[in-house]
């Protein structure tokens, strides 16, 4: 057994796992690939999210160390998110997943806006 | 949106994790990553998990298309579990996520038996 911030986990993948779970947190990494991005751009680019949940995910992913951001001191401040090593460094294995979603279950799924 | 079985997602990536996520669902897997294995030997390798959990653990993976097994007609059956197809093609994602919460978490990890 593994023991992590409190919490009992059987495996590394389970503990893993549950940092990345979360609705809308495999969108959100998705549209910081890229290039940072600030937060009123972000919560434009995903579509349903709404601020209180985007700020509280990205709050999520700040204390898991998968984001971070830059506080550019102009009048008012402007903010930026990033993806940190650690968050670009699970990038491929959630892009696997999203592949092997789409393959395997894409018949099954029917998307609306 | 996606719609998939009656629930809705926002992403593939949170369907798919949706699917996989499940305390045990990734050691199960990785156990039979090399060759099919037969109940109790499953449940003899994976420390900790009752026979009613790995059995429905077994049943959600099967109902996912990820697990399936064969029963040979011996007294008494012998019942073997192995990855199909599409849980094969799901392994190397769980490997890096397995091995990402190694790298990135495991300072904080304490294990116990």
């Amino acid at each position: 057994m593994l023991e992590y911030k409190g919490k009992n986990f059987v495996c590394h993948l389970d503990l893993g796992i549950e940092v990345l779970k979360g609705k809308w947190k495999g969108l959100i990494l998705f549209h910081l690939t890229e290039e940072p991005v600030r937060f009123l751009e972000l919560q434009r680019r995903i579509k349903g999210i709404s601020q209180k949940v985007l700020n509280e995910q990205l709050k999520a992913l700040e204390r898991e160390g998968l984001v971070n951001k830059k506080i550019y001191p102009e009048v008012p401040p402007r903010v930026e998110y990033f993806l940190t090593k650690k968050g670009a460094d699970i990038m491929p294995a959630l892009k696997i997943i999203a592949e092997w979603t789409q393959k395997y279950m894409g018949s099954e799924i029917s998307y609306s806006d």
